[in-house]
């Protein structure tokens, strides 16, 4: 039974217990948002040691961190050091999107280390296994991918369902086509095999294995838009619409399911972007990666799209994807990993308290009072990244070293700290 | 004659028609939004080879760079070659708020590099010449460092002459009081001399020595909050009122004026701020620091305040004061310096975009093609730190010598690239 199945029939999983507890929000309220599709709880039982995570708008916002090898670049070692840098930074979720070879072995690695749930892009292993040549698949190594993978314990898989052939020539007529790799994958060989879309024409078939599995679909955007040229345009809402009604199969099935978004948008439409997902899919929770919100900052992509996934926190998305400094550059090594998680979890914290998240905001209020008692261990208690806040107080604290320096730092030092300042008008002496 | 005074007199100023020509529209537009009061063009005669940059909802949204030793750490070697970094990162605006000794060397040395406008605190320099003993401060000494500092060449100056002593018992009962260095100095002093800001009292006098040299005036917010749970409260706004009131004076007296704004304010009241600023300071360009959104990030509040300082761009901020990453805990170093102006570039771009500035977009637009045609050396040229873009992506291209790697980058690896994919679709082949 997955856990869309028994919230249906009005049974409170333990999953849904340990997400509540997490939450510090009622079992049956869990379960009552599982039923009606706004939450879910991407959990495969055969991912063993992996803890639950809900995600939705009644929790708070989550971060996914993209993992895995490129055709030429890293492998199960590295991989696996750079799950630990996200884990250690504080990511909920985890992907392995690695295409290549060894496939297997770094999935099982991954699954074996990581206590967050893990999802892929079946379509990825698939390609692999043909070294590349899109337009030979056969559509039956796609499902068997799909099969082995969920036995395998994956907890939640993204499959492009809902980008359609009809769809492909308004990509197109875009300035940057699709950039989505799972898509373009897609769209290549609808477009030489003259098929439509074979995970949307076997849909039924996919949600047979999934619900065997408790496998969380993830409904990909293959037309998400690259560029602000594209953003909000016919090809991406016409695949939304798309995914609202496979969205509804999977419910009608008891398959948990989350909708991907965007992509590249500017600022000031991304909150009618959040909410015509919400509209179009009916509540399903909404898991963006970013978006970026302007397309110069080659190197920077981490802040881009933080600020985007800000924004889309604020106005209803409930999982945000990553991107790191190396975004359009190349493969992220562990320090890009350690800069995207972070980044965004400031972004789904800063999200969490716009959206007047119940106690959200206490720990900001706890860092408060610790600024303003100058006391330093609680503010590095307090800290999204404990480490290096306090290795960058030290480096500053060595510099003066010998002086008393607790009661300020040396931004503007003791005489012209404004707290100090303060703290005396208030003691009046 | 200050600009102010020549776009009421219907004159077109050779700073105008320049800051027309860099912005594209044209020198009339420029005359008669600085004559409303609706943009500024800060420049001290004195300040030899400055160039004239618009601040205004007209023009695109500039960034400053806060520099400036402490009493304990740095000097003006350090602090010439923060500016350095600051300007070569794209600063619009510089400010020294240097404390401590050697102020008008230090002053004078960057006024001398920068072509960028510069601003001061002239409170900091008066309270420097007492060491930091803030009650014995004598009104006319500040008067003395206000005219001596514009006689030197400042182009725009920060005065807290809108933080009133019956708007200290309110700071007193926030969580964090006064966090603005400028904003505790004249709480204490109201306190211990039992008198009224003189600042304030002194306006007029204050106004008499501006119009003389043409320096802007930058009405400081002394109690702008400092953590999110003083933020949008009664002292903030009591402040506001005050500063809304000397908006009209400044402007009455032909004196150039922008409005300093917080600080620390949750994502979803930055609207309200912005929108609450500029209809209480009557369209008066709006100078903000941030917002951060949130307050437990300590060592990455150039990422949480460039969140902010993007929305208050979009809704109509016109000028950004960076946060470095060594905010809240200590001077920043050059890195950091860099960094900073980096983030709020960014920031302010994506503010343009939103905000639907004509143009904002092409950069945008050419960077996306670029990137559809690999055409790499085009991408660095359009990136807003080209020289970190190019330095990333030849670290990966150099683990792939040999390999023609122009066509794709080590993110998905050549077989998997969705550009490369979504081209050989669009070509059909």
């Amino acid at each position: 039974m997955t856990q869309l199945q028994a919230a249906k029939a009005g049974i409170i999983t333990d999953a849904m217990k340990q997400v509540a507890h997490n939450e510090s929000v009622t079992p049956e309220q869990v379960r009552a948002g599982i039923a009606r599709g706004h939450l879910v709880i991407p959990l495969n039982p055969a991912h063993k040691n992996v803890k639950p995570v809900g995600v939705g708008a009644l929790f708070t916002t989550k971060v996914n961190a993209n993992l895995g090898r490129s055709t030429t670049r890293s492998g199960k070692g590295d991989e696996l050091i750079k799950l630990a840098v996200a884990l250690k930074a504080g990511a909920d979720f985890v992907m392995d999107l690695s295409v290549g070879s060894d496939l297997f072995s770094i999935r099982q690695g991954m699954l074996d280390a990581s206590p967050a749930p893990l999802g892929t892009v079946p379509i990825y292993e698939t390609v692999s296994r043909l070294e590349g040549d899109i337009p030979v698949m056969n559509p039956d190594l796609l499902m068997q991918v799909i099969q082995e993978q969920a036995e395998q314990g994956v907890d939640f898989m993204t499959l492009h369902a809902g980008l359609l052939r009809g769809h492909i020539a308004s990509a197109m007529r875009r300035k940057m086509g699709i950039v989505s790799r799972g898509g373009a994958i897609m769209a290549e060989w609808m477009q030489k095999n003259k098929a439509e879309n074979p995970l949307y024409t076997n849909w039924e078939s996919v949600l047979d294995i999934l619900v065997q599995h408790d496998v969380t679909v993830s409904l990909g955007d293959g037309l998400r838009p690259g560029c602000l040229a594209d953003a909000s345009d016919e090809a991406q809402f016409s695949e939304l619409d798309v995914l609202g009604e496979l969205v509804k199969r999977c419910r009608e099935r008891g398959v948990q399911v989350m909708v991907e978004g965007p992509g590249h948008v500017p600022f000031n439409q991304i909150q009618m972007n959040v909410e015509r997902q919400q509209q179009v899919c009916d509540g399903a929770p909404f898991y963006v990666l970013g978006p970026v919100v302007t397309d110069i900052a080659p190197g920077y992509d981490h802040i881009t799209s933080c600020i985007g996934a800000t924004a889309a926190a604020t106005y209803g998305a409930s999982l945000l994807c990553y991107v790191t400094p190396a975004e359009h550059l190349g493969l992220p090594d562990e320090e890009e990993v350690h800069q995207g998680v972070i980044a965004y979890r400031i972004a789904a914290h800063a999200g969490d308290i716009a959206r007047g998240l119940p106690g959200a905001r206490e720990i900001d209020d706890r860092m408060a009072e610790a600024r303003v008692a100058f006391d330093w261990e609680k503010q590095f208690e307090c800290a999204i990244d404990p480490e290096r806040a306090r290795a960058r107080w030290l480096k500053t604290r060595s510099c003066e070293a010998g002086a008393p320096v607790d009661d300020h730092c040396s931004m503007c030092g003791k005489e012209f700290c404004a707290v100090r300042t303060s703290n005396r008008i208030r003691e009046n002496k």
